[in-house]
């Protein structure tokens, strides 16, 4: 279980089964690698796949999954609500137990590397593995969209790109690459068909509005279904809790008469962020990981 | 991880650290077995020590644990405030992963059958190995603990023992040997010194006087640390779960005006009442063990 790297791109293909099987299929044939998740968005247009392993294997298996997208997805072809710059948009790495910040940075700029030089795709670093003060944010990077970023690569001097050609890949696009801290998707659901309410919360909630720093959020118009959802993504669980940004739109929820209904997890959690809540929600004082018989279990095996 | 009994044996031994370490140490010996818990306690003047392997190995060390408790515990010279019959007092088995009741009951019969012929112990059966229905109730076989069975166990027909010698073993008294499932001991502190409350709760919440089934419960005095306890034991935590225990006791408190300071944790908790409070209390309509990262790692060993 020692170091382990999650790596986590998305890819502009949801609604062609066939193709996101095959770069799942590509992944999966590198040894060591285990794939943990796959998240097939139609409306979106959009695939997320998980997966992990060691440095070699994930840096590998990286590399082989952008490989396959490129020869698959046309981004000329594309549509779709989601944002994207790429056939392989989004390659972040993400370290888990036993590994380092400082070791997913190599990894990015080391896959990095590849895709500019033996694909011919434009690269820009992101997040932690950002080469310039203004790439930290995938948002920033991505303003625009394949269709604006394919007209200002050549000239814009700020879309100039970290590695590869000066230029767009005609089928791929560019792509982002990048480390970041392992984030949890939170979706809480309200009684309430009034769209405003969700946008509301997720605006006084959000760090960016200065609420709570490590969380993002907005709110999304699921009416038809009976109700709306403040969607969250924590990029800090440790710092922001997700028993945080629960409370917090319980709270603001209460406040605007409105109750909650539900929440979910989009995707994976890390554990501690599940024995945090029983910790907080119980006033458990001394709460320890090792605590838990499986725990327990895990350390066993690794000894 | 597969095929894993726990055991959880109580010795009349609590002040002597030497004892204690020894009998560890003897339980240690046994290939395949980690101990994961030890508790002692003085005022009791008796551990607990909890430990884990396969069926094999599990069998072989508890025998061994209760051949050296039987050779440096003199039950005669022990005093302590709580009810005991036997230098080990308790032997319960407790299926984990993979593992089933009906194993667990086997390896009770399997070691009780060893005790009674090779070391001359009386021998009871409680919990899910009973062999009779008044036996169920490990209170019920303890009843006047070491003295009183002393005196009863050659004459009267209810305390004949299931097996060995109908006398008692001079130093080492008797045992109750059983299976049951996982137990979570779990106190909640209460902002007050009277005791009358925490005992007022514990019979409101417990199952015997009509609450919550599967809870058992009394209220302790702390009151020269300036607080009252609610000291709980979860027999059955996937019906009685951990947050409807912690529930009912706030619930009471906030009742009587007084506030709950903090909760603990004694000894280990299975996984899934941790991951079933995060559900709880922030009302997470799809939650799987699955989701969480570090489970995936572990199926991912195993396979």
């Amino acid at each position: 279980m020692n170091n382990l790297i999650e790596c986590v791109p998305n890819f502009s293909e949801g609604k062609d089964p066939a193709t996101v099987q095959a770069i799942i299929d590509e992944i999966r044939a590198v040894q060591g690698i285990t794939v943990l998740n796959t998240h097939i968005d139609p409306d979106h247009n959009r695939s997320v796949i998980t997966f992990l392993g060691n440095r070699q294997s994930v840096s590998e298996a990286a590399f082989r999954a952008v490989t396959t997208a490129t020869k698959l997805i046309d981004l000329r072809a594309h549509t779709g609500l989601h944002p994207r710059i790429g056939a392989t948009d989004v390659l972040p790495f993400v370290p888990l137990a036993g590994t380092t910040m400082e070791e997913c940075i190599s990894v990015a700029h080391e896959v990095g590397e590849r895709i500019a030089s033996e694909l011919k795709i434009p690269v820009y670093f992101y997040e932690r593995a950002s080469k310039r003060a203004d790439r930290t944010n995938l948002e920033d990077i991505r303003r625009g969209g394949f269709e604006v970023l394919s007209k200002e690569i050549e000239k814009v001097p700020e879309r100039e790109p970290d590695l590869g050609p000066r230029k767009i890949h005609s089928t791929a696009g560019a792509i982002v690459v990048g480390a970041r801290p392992i984030l949890i998707a939170f979706n809480v659901n309200l009684r309430t068909t009034d769209v405003g309410i969700a946008k509301k919360i997720a605006r006084t909630v959000r760090g960016r509005n200065g609420g709570l720093k490590f969380l993002k959020a907005i709110g999304l118009d699921l009416s038809e279904k009976g109700y709306v959802q403040v969607s969250m993504n924590l990029v800090n669980y440790e710092m922001t809790k997700l028993h945080q940004a629960f409370d917090a739109v319980k709270r603001e929820a209460e406040h605007l008469g409105v109750s909650v209904m539900s929440s979910e997890i989009i995707g994976l959690i890390p554990r501690r962020a599940v024995e945090m809540c029983a910790e907080h929600y119980m006033l458990i004082e001394n709460f320890s990981s090792d605590a838990v018989i499986e725990n327990r279990l895990g350390k066993r095996e690794s000894s």
